[in-house]
């Protein structure tokens, strides 16, 4: 026999007459008596065949025998299929294949699941049979939309003289930054490499060495506890170019998002794409990734309740914070006095000490607050909220980043529950300006909002001695529907600057020199200004594919312990083993006491 | 400013007369008292640049400071050289740039060796430098062969239907094959993950999943003492494929190998390519990956010799033994009588007790064995060496192994001194019909030699339970110039047949099941016949640049040490990150001595 004539998406009217051999896995069969139907599925779609005893009594018999998920080898003319019976759900729905032949390639056990979508089984049980899970119509399409968009994004990089180079796994641990995945030396006693958490370093040296234009899509790792979206290891487009500012890439990585989405998704993206600073985010959204589909943007407040007679807003003030409000439209009818008061304990999450509200009404505002305030402040507020008779108003008063947190999750709660966000809208925006540095009470020093190379703004380097905590960062991210699709930053390539940047980190000079003094060096031998970004591959088509769970990209993820529940990694390992690593492994506390 | 408006390789004649705004790296400065002349480069070649009083003084007396390798940037006049000027060496020869500004961008220090090929620097100091290393022209032209080889790859599999799915790089430890790097998890404690070998189970679980059609390019692990062929870290194409046979991938890849040779290196090869089965390349070259460019094949000569008077013939083949010959043609006018008796020396790396020859006179064969053959045997030995006066002959006699290995060895070492190598050919072939196990003398079992995975071809199979040895399997390994490329098998998708080859393997069912009982159930819910291949990426780059150091295709390679001399990975860490991950140091013997 020879192999395959046709894929079973490719049984179509046209080869009518003509006889085809097909494999693939038995999707379903109906026993009608004396003839039997196979619902035939591979990679390319799903075909009928037909047994019947005019056609062959043999084939007919092994037929009876088979089951879901069989593999099968089926020889057969395509016939067209009786009016009656067309299925124009199917895009083979036309036609039949009448089979003469069949070959059992290969049984299959019941199914511990059924191999559907939206089928009610534990993530748990698919997870370990991922392999079965994996066969569903929306698992296979996403993998081929995670093909079809990594090989667009090649593509464009390639016609954009980007060359793709490798960067190493096994590399050094850094301290700064998210913990590392350590790998420890066999050779060198003691020793012990890094996963990287990006090829942050190697790419500068890239651009050290005269490459101009470098990209990998490349396998990141890091060893933090695990939200549903997270995983210990995760892919990023990787990017970095000479001598283009910030405006030359970002321009470049929008000609390259407007081309992924029109060709993976026949969606039209507008570009350039709209630009807010950070402080700008986080005074209209609550956030540096805002949701752009839906508008109930925070309204500023502290100027109208600035001497006001509710403490708690004035006390705010007085201590540097700010009030806030947002304005939930019609939500005044939709929303019970229950359930707004346990709204406390969500804003609580952000730390947030409580949340008051107001309810518009015909004659005014009404709620337990609705007394502190004068009837000027009531009006400027009315107008500041744009308020109409049935909108629910809530208000944070605190330090910035309490009121920024709890009002952009309340945001985001209420336009999912009221069903405000368009989801065939994806809104690309970039957010600039960030703070170069934030303090850390814990740690009792500055540390790197993004990365200690990132570049200060020109206007600020000055102040990175003076005032470190005023530096903008020449950074940039880039946001997609509420979610931060990845960021960049144009880089220091002068020693001096990162020195003095090492030194607003509270680095000792030794420190700087231990961690990061090949780098340094490297600037000493004619190191061209460059920048670059990092797209998360997984987060973009979880976006692209409409999913909510990063898990569902990945065709062998990790759970939130970090296993993988199909092959039971991480596991023990032979005392040989550790032995010839020089380690050994600390018993557990439990277990030094019964010994 | 605007950015640059060229590329350096860009200025030519068509742009003389227009202003243009080039960036790069200064290559080359030269100064003529009053005119200063530069070639600057960037990545796309060198241009002249020069800098006269009468165009702008400034520009001269910035360019008066500039020294090799600093980062500028300038503007100036495309203008035709004068005949006596031109160079035509280089692509931009005809023309130079008048330059009316320059900026520095960056400064260098003094290099530690010059940014040129073929400089006699140590491998260690261009390592430790690897971001200048980098700039050499050689390096420059590698990583674009890397880039475009990988992307005429990626691209000729996407043609066919291949989908790009990434494996894990935290996975399961297990105990064959090579030694795995291990990653300790901080979450489960005392458990450990293991950096792949390659993708080799995942790669048939996505076969499971209905794939059908899957590749990767992928980076793999193996924690073993380094060759210069070696690295700790190396990348595969790892191509698997459903429903296709072994004639059906091996045409496919020839097309795509075919296609590679094209268009990245304007090289012409011929496909179908050359087969030979694992006993006939033994028995011809004297190696699975023969290097056939030149002819000086093995010449067996058991029958002729198995009953002469030289004792080490006759006893090896009463042992079970061989022996062969190799002529290496007008070698005895070659070889002096001490350079002939030191290659028993070499021959003795691969286990043999001497080196018996002869020289080819007119008289007959001359040499210390010569005696012991008579006059019949030395006739046959003419005929079959196809002797001619001058020919120098060896003899192998010993266990097959050793006379392979040494006759193999010796044959390439003739051929690179004699310079019988033709360095313009690329010779592809497929070596198949591999044994499916040996035995392991030290571990008193059979191992894969590929691996537990391989399926026997179909005539072998009932062989596995009755003669192990004899089983053929169904692989082929892709041979170029020598250096084996990749390879690859059918694999075994039955439970049953997986059981019998773990038994072979001397696994118990509790073994086979703790290590790859997942695998194996796997087996039983409809896994198609499936089969695949790996490619080895850096070797085939090196084979393409025509280089012979595996490092110089690696843009931060490991040396023999597994170290990174530029970042000095690996390191120590900090006590706090072991205790995270459970582990303590085992102290070297020495420091518990002193302790």
């Amino acid at each position: 026999m020879i192999g395959r004539t046709h894929n079973c998406g490719e049984v179509l009217e046209q080869i009518i007459g003509e006889k085809v051999r097909l494999k693939g896995w038995v999707q379903t069969r109906r026993d009608l008596g004396q003839v039997i139907f196979i619902d035939l599925r591979d990679r390319s779609g799903i075909v009928q065949v037909v047994f019947q005893p005019e056609v062959s009594v043999e084939a007919l018999q092994i037929a009876d025998k088979i089951r879901s998920e069989y593999v099968i080898d089926i020889e057969g003319i395509v016939t067209v299929r009786d009016e009656a019976t067309v299925n124009p759900k199917m895009a083979t729905g036309k036609v039949e294949v009448l089979a003469s032949k069949i070959e059992v390639l290969n049984k299959s056990k019941s199914l511990p699941f059924q191999i559907e979508d939206g089928a009610n089984t534990s993530e748990d049980i698919r997870l370990k049979y991922r392999y079965l899970d994996l066969r569903r119509p929306q698992m296979q399409e996403t993998f081929k939309l995670r093909h079809k968009t990594t090989k667009l994004i090649r593509d464009y990089l390639d016609e954009n003289a980007f060359l793709e180079i490798e960067t190493p796994m096994l590399t050094k641990s850094t301290p700064e930054g998210a913990r590392d995945y350590l790998v420890p030396s066999r050779v060198h006693h003691g020793e012990f490499y890094a996963l990287p958490q990006s090829p942050q370093i190697f790419k500068q040296l890239l651009m050290v060495s005269g490459f101009e234009r470098y990209y990998q899509i490349v396998r990141c790792f890091r060893d933090e506890d695990l939200r549903a979206d997270r995983q210990p290891e995760f892919t990023q487009v990787d990017i970095e170019t000479s001598f283009m500012d910030k405006e030359d890439l970002l321009a470049m990585m929008e000609e390259m998002m407007v081309k992924v989405m029109k060709e993976a998704k026949g969606i039209d993206v507008t570009a350039p794409f709209q630009r807010l600073s950070y402080n700008e985010a986080m005074n209209r959204y609550g956030s540096d990734k805002p949701d752009t589909r839906f508008e109930m943007e925070l309204v500023e407040l502290s100027a109208i309740v600035k001497d006001c007679g509710f403490k708690v807003f004035t006390s705010a003030i007085e201590n540097g914070g700010i009030v806030k409000g947002l304005n939930v439209k019609g939500g005044a009818l939709k929303y019970s006095r229950k359930e707004i008061d346990d709204l406390a304990k969500f804003v609580a999450i952000y730390g947030a000490k409580g949340l008051a509200w107001l309810k518009v009404e015909e004659d005014g505002f009404k709620g337990p607050i609705a007394k502190f305030l004068t009837e000027e402040e009531q009006s400027q507020m009315h107008t500041a909220f744009n308020a109409e008779v049935g909108d629910l108003l809530f208000f944070g008063a605190d330090k910035k980043k309490v009121v920024f947190d709890s009002l952009g999750a309340l945001r985001l709660k209420f336009a999912k529950e009221l069903e405000l966000i368009d989801k065939t809208k994806f809104n690309f925006l970039w957010v600039t300006e960030f703070p170069l540095l934030s303090y850390d009470e814990d740690a009792d020093r500055y540390v790197a909002e993004h990365h200690p190379f990132t570049r200060p703004v020109k206007e600020d380097i000055e102040l990175l001695k003076t005032a470190p905590e005023k530096v903008r960062a020449d950074a940039y991210d880039l946001v997609l529907n509420g979610y931060e699709l990845g960021g960049g930053s144009q880089r220091i390539y002068e020693r001096s600057l990162q020195e003095d940047m090492f030194t607003a980190l509270g680095f000792s000079d030794e420190e700087a020199r231990n961690q990061f003094g090949f780098l340094m060096e490297a600037f000493e031998y004619g190191t061209p200004p460059h920048g670059g970004i990092a797209l998360g591959l997984d987060r973009l088509i979880m976006l692209l594919a409409g999913r909510t769970n990063l898990r569902d990209t990945i065709a062998f993820p990790k759970t939130a312990s970090a296993s993988c529940l199909l092959t039971n990694a991480p596991s023990g390992v032979s005392d040989a083993q550790l032995k010839e690593l020089n380690l050994s492994v600390i018993p557990k506390k439990e277990e030094k006491v019964q010994a």
